[in-house]
C-alpha cells in the first residue's frame, strides 16, 4: 500500500504520515520523486486501516499495489531508479552503461589487457567471473579469491567499476568487499537464501533473469533483494530457454521494455549469453540498445578462441571496438549517449 | 550441388556446364552474382557425377550443399536476394522497406484513410487482410474478394504496393490477381499444398515463421516455394510461442540476423504480432531495425480501439508517424535509409 | 447458449423449444444425454432473448457457455461423445481403441502384412499415410491415390477400419471416399480452409494437436469442424514442441485428462510422434493408457529400419505384440478393455 | 574412463587395477555389478594411459564415457542403483515407493494426522517442507527447525522414512540430522554450492529437475553430487515450463524412461507439481507408474483448501486412498508391487 502525498504537502505532513504508519505496527518507506512524493507501507498484512491514513493532512490518495511484487513496481515508484557507481557512472539514467570483460578472470595479463582495452573503447564497468557456476563439475570453476584480487587490481589500473558474481551466501562478503556491483546469476535467480543475503549487502546488485522465469517471477526475486533493504537493484535480460538450437538461448529483447513498463529498476541486456554466438552479438547489442536497455553487458577477451569459458560468444577487442561505434551511433540517434567514468585510472 | 565457375569463365563455358547437367538428367539453375557465378544442380538424387562436372572448362570447384534446404541457402547463393516491386521499391537491398496497414480490410473509408496516412509517413507497402485466419470460427473472417477489391483501389489512390494473405490453394489465384506480394501466414507455414501452389505463382511472396518453427524448418518451407520456381521469396519473423504471458508471442529478434547468415532471402520483422502489445511495438520495431531487418511490417489503424481484429497490437496513425522518425534515425545511424516508392499516386 | 430441459420434460416441450429458437432466427441443436437433455442455440450473436426461452414449459435453466469454444465443451454436452465405426468398433466408450500401422503406405505387401499383423495383435483401426506432409520438399511425399487404394484393399482383407490424412481441401473427397476416419494433421490444425471442408464431410475425423497449440486453441479448431456440422470428432495428442532434444517432441500426457475435463470429445494418444523414439514408445503408450486415453495410435512396420518415413519411432511387429499385452493388462487393471471389431475379414 | 574386468577376473586383479590407477595419480572407483565388474577412473584429465590399463591381467576392455556426465551414466554402471532407507524400504528396485505428505509442515496435529493416514494407505516415505522456497518474499516460508522436529516426531509415530528440502549450504547439516532423504528443489538444481555441500553429506538425496533443465543438465547436476562422494542419489521429474496455462507445469512423463535409459539412478515422479491441479494428479500418478517410475511423490493434506501452500495440487486423504488402489492395480498388472516399510511405528 502506498500513501501518495499532495503536491503541496509539507515535509512535516510526510513525516507525520510515516509516524502514524509506525504506530500501526508497519514500516514507513518514504519515496520522493519528481512526479510525486509517497510513503510506502511495508509489512502490510492486508489489515492496514486505509481510511485512517487517507484522512491525514497532505494525503492525496491511498494506492493499493495490484502486482504480487510491490516495492519494485511502477505503482510503488513511478520515477526510474538510478544507481550511482563509484567513479561517477550512473545506471538507469539517460546514458547507456556498457559493461564489458571476459567471462572468467584467467590471469593478471588477461584481465589487465581487457580492462585497459574496453576502457579505451568506452566501457564503464569491467566484468569478470571469479566464482563460476558451471553445468559440469569437471569444467573450470574460476580462480576464486585470486580472481577477485585481480579484478581489484584492474580497477586500480583503469578506474573502471567492477562487477562479479556471488554464487552462494558464503561468498557474498568476499564479493561485496571487492565488487562495485554484485551479480546474482541466472541459475540462482530463485536461490532465495542467496537473495536474502545479498539483499542485506550494501552494494549495487544485478539480478540476471532465470532461463525459465516469467517477468513476474523475475520481479518477485528482485523484491526479495529490495525487501531486505537493498534498493540498488538492476535487472539483466540474458536469454531464456527456447526450442531452437540455432542459438544457445532465446534472447528476449521484448522483456526489456516490458519490464521497464512494470518496474522502476534499470534493465541491462546481455547479448553474449542471450545469443551464445559471437557473430550475432553485435546485431543483438544494437537491437537491445534500440529497444531502450539502460546498459549492455558484453563478453570480450584478447583471444576468444582460447578463453577458458564461453569463448563461442565472446568478442575480440577489435570486434568490440567496432560494436561500440555502432552502439554510440544508435544511442545518439535516439537522444542518448554512452556513460563514461570520470574517475581517473591509476596506471 | 553447385558448380562454381572461375572468375574468368566465359558465357559459353557456363552454357556448356548447363548443357552437361541437362544431359545427365538434372536441371541446371544458373546463379549469377557479384561475388561469383555458379550453376546449381536441381533434382540431385545423390548420384550426380561430380568429377565429370569438375573437369569441364571454366569450372573452379564443385560445392556440396550441407544444409537440408538447398536453393535458399547461402551456400547456394552468397549474394543477398533482391526483390523488385512495381513502383520501384526494392526489398533486400540497403534500404529498409516499411509495410503498414490494418490487420483486416474493413471498409473503403478505413483502408483509403490508412493507406494515405502510412504513405505520407514513409511506408512503401500497404498491408490488409481480406481472408483472415482466425482461431475461433465465430470471429470475423475478413471481407474476402471485396477486401481484395478495396486493396486494389487503395493502391490506385496511393501508388503503394499491396500485400495480403492467401489462406488456401483455392484463393491463391484471386490473391495473386490483386496483390503485389502474396503472404503465407504463420499457421500455414507447413501447409505444403498451399506452399506448392504459391510456389507456382509468379508473384513475390512473404513466408511468415510458424509459432513452433525452428529456423531450419522455416527455410525448408521457403525451399518448397523456391523449388516450385518462385524465387521472389522473403521471410517474416513474427514471434514464436513462449512461456510468459507478459507478451502475446515471443518476438525472436535474433532469428533475423541468424537467418540472414544462413540464407540469401530478405527477412522482414513484424513487431505487431511479435509482441501483441501496442505499447511495445515501437521499441521492438526499433530493435528489429537495429538488428538488420530488411523491412518492417506494422499494423496501423485510424482507430485501433475499434479495429475488428488485433486492435491491442495496432498503432494509431500518430503513433506510427512518431515511430517512422525513430526508425529513420536508426537506419541512418547505421548507413541505411527508408525505401520510398517512385510510382505516383493516382488520387 | 444452452436451454437445459427438466428431467420430466416431454418430447413436445423439447420440440417446442427448438421451434422458438428457430423463430428467433437461430438454429436449435438438440443434445440428448443420459444426464440431461438440452437444446443448444447455434448462431448466438449475443442478442438471444434468454428470458423468453427460460419461460417455456419444461425448461429447467439457461446456461451461458463460458468457454470460447462452445459445442465441443463439457458445458454444452456433459456426456462423453461416442463415435461408432463400421465394423462395430466404438471410440469414446469404456474400451480402448488401438490404431496401428505404418507411417506411410509403401507397397501392397507392406500394408497387407502390417494390417494382418496388427489385427491379430488386437488393433481395431489401420493407419497409413497416402498424402504425407513432409518438412522438406525433397522427402518422400506419399503414394497419393494409389496409397488410398491399397488401404481400401487392406480393409477388405482384414475388416479393420482405416484412417488416413487429408492434407488440403482438394484431397478431402478422395480421402473421404476411402477412409473410415479422416485425419487432420498437426501442421494443419489451424488450416481453417481444410477444417471447414472436413467439417462438411460426413466421416469421423481425428484432429491432431498442433506443435504449439494450447488446449484452448485445439478445441477451437475442433469447434470449426463441429460448427460446420461434423459431430464425429476425436482429438489426438501427439507431442508438442519442447526445449530438450532428448526426445523429438514433448508428449503432453497431461493434456489427455485435461482436455477430457473440458470437452466431451474422445482423446487419442500418439506416443510414436509424441516421443519420436522407438525405445520410448511402449512406456509412453502404457502411460497414456493409464492416464485415461480413449485410444492409442502406434506406428508399426514389418521392417522399421527400412521404413520410408518415421522409422526411428516405429515398432516392429513383435514389439507391438508385446506392447499390446501390457496395454491390455493396464486397461483391465482399471476396469477397461481393448475394443475389437466384430466385422469379419474377407481374406 | 572405465576399466571393465573379465568375468573370471579375481579380486586381486581388480585390486591391482585400482592400485595402478592410483599410481597414475587418479582415483579408482570399483563398480561391482551383476552384469559386470568395472573400475572407474575419477579425475581423468584426458591423459590417462589406456594402453597400460588395458594390458593388466583380468581386464576385458577400456570404455571411454561418451556423455558429459560420467559416474551417473549407464555406461559407467549398467545395473540400476538401489538405495536402501532405514525401515527396510528400497528405492530403485522392483517395487514402487510412494512418498506422500503435505507441501509444508504446518503443525503437530497436521503432520501426525497426514503421516498416519498415508502410512495406512501404503506410503513408505513422509514428505513435508520445513524450509520453503517461495517465489514471493511475502509468502509463508516454512516453520524451519520446528518443522524438522515435527517431521522427526511423525517418523517416531509411524515408522515412515522422512524427506525434506535443504535450501542452502547452511541448512544442510540441520536437514541431514533429521531427514532420511535430503531434497534438492527444482529452483536449486543448478545451485552448485548447495550440490557440493549435499554431495558431502552421507544421506540419500533426491534431486528435482529444474524448470528449464534438459535431461543432460539434470544428470550433470546429479554428477556434482556423485563426484563429491554421495552415491545415494535419486532423481525427481516434477514438471517443466510449458507454454499452455491449462496446467501449472508441463509434466514430462517421457523424461522418466528417457532418463532411466541414460542413467542408473532411480527416477521418482511428482505429479502434484507436475500438473499443479488436484483433479489431474490421479491420472498422472497412474501414467507415471505405467511409464516405469521407481516411485511417486504426492502432496496430501487433511484439508487441502486450507493448506498454507500448494493447496490447489494437494489431494485429500480419501482421494489419496483411492489413488493408491489404482496405483497398486497398475503396478501389479506390470509385475511390480508397492514397497512397504518393515519398521514398526512407535505410537
Amino acid at each position: 500500500m502506498l500513501v501518495v502525498m499532495r503536491h503541496d504537502a509539507t515535509a512535516e505532513q510526510v513525516e507525520s504520515v510515516a509516524r502514524v504508519i509506525e504506530d500501526m505496527g508497519y514500516q514507513p518507506r518514504p519515496i520522493p520523486g519528481a512526479q510525486r512524493t509517497a510513503v510506502g507501507v511495508v509489512g502490510n498484512d492486508g489489515r492496514v486501516d486505509a481510511a485512517r491514513l487517507g484522512a491525514l493532512p497532505g494525503v492525496r490518495e491511498i494506492v493499493h499495489i495490484t502486482k504480487p511484487y510491490r516495492q519494485v513496481s511502477r505503482e510503488w515508484k513511478s520515477d526510474d531508479s538510478v544507481i550511482a557507481l563509484p567513479g561517477g557512472v550512473v545506471i538507469g539514467g539517460r546514458d547507456l552503461v556498457v559493461i564489458a570483460g571476459p567471462c572468467s578472470v584467467e590471469s593478471k595479463d588477461q584481465i589487465l589487457e581487457v580492462a585497459q582495452a574496453v576502457r579505451e573503447c568506452g566501457a564503464a564497468v569491467l566484468r569478470g567471473g571469479a566464482f563460476k557456476p558451471r553445468s559440469s563439475p569437471y569444467s573450470f570453476q574460476g580462480l576464486g579469491q585470486a580472481g577477485l584480487d585481480l579484478l581489484a587490481e584492474a580497477r586500480e589500473h583503469t578506474g573502471l567499476a567492477v562487477i562479479t558474481e556471488a554464487m552462494d551466501p558464503e561468498s557474498v562478503s568476499a564479493v561485496q568487499e571487492c565488487a562495485d556491483i554484485i551479480q546474482v546469476g541466472s541459475r540462482n535467480m530463485q536461490n532465495f537464501s542467496l537473495l536474502k543475503k545479498v539483499g542485506r549487502a550494501s552494494k549495487p546488485t544485478m539480478l540476471k533473469r532465470g532461463l525459465a522465469a516469467t517477468v513476474t517471477e523475475w520481479l518477485l526475486s528482485a523484491e526479495y533483494l529490495v525487501s531486505e533493504g537493498n534498493h540498488q537493484v538492476m535487472l539483466c535480460e540474458r536469454g531464456i530457454r527456447g526450442f531452437d538450437g540455432t542459438t544457445r538461448n532465446l534472447f528476449d529483447v521484448t522483456a526489456i521494455p516490458a519490464t521497464q513498463s512494470l518496474s522502476h529498476l534499470p534493465v541491462i541486456a546481455d547479448p553474449s549469453h542471450g545469443t551464445g554466438r559471437r557473430d550475432l552479438v553485435p546485431a543483438m547489442a544494437r537491437a537491445a540498445t534500440a529497444a531502450g536497455a539502460h546498459g549492455l553487458m558484453i563478453e570480450v577477451h584478447p583471444d576468444p578462441e582460447r578463453a577458458r569459458s564461453d569463448g563461442d560468444q565472446t568478442l575480440s577487442i577489435p570486434e568490440f571496438a567496432t560494436l561500440m561505434q555502432e552502439i554510440r551511433a544508435i544511442a545518439e540517434a535516439l537522444g542518448r549517449g554512452i556513460a563514461t567514468p570520470v574517475r581517473q585510472a591509476v596506471g
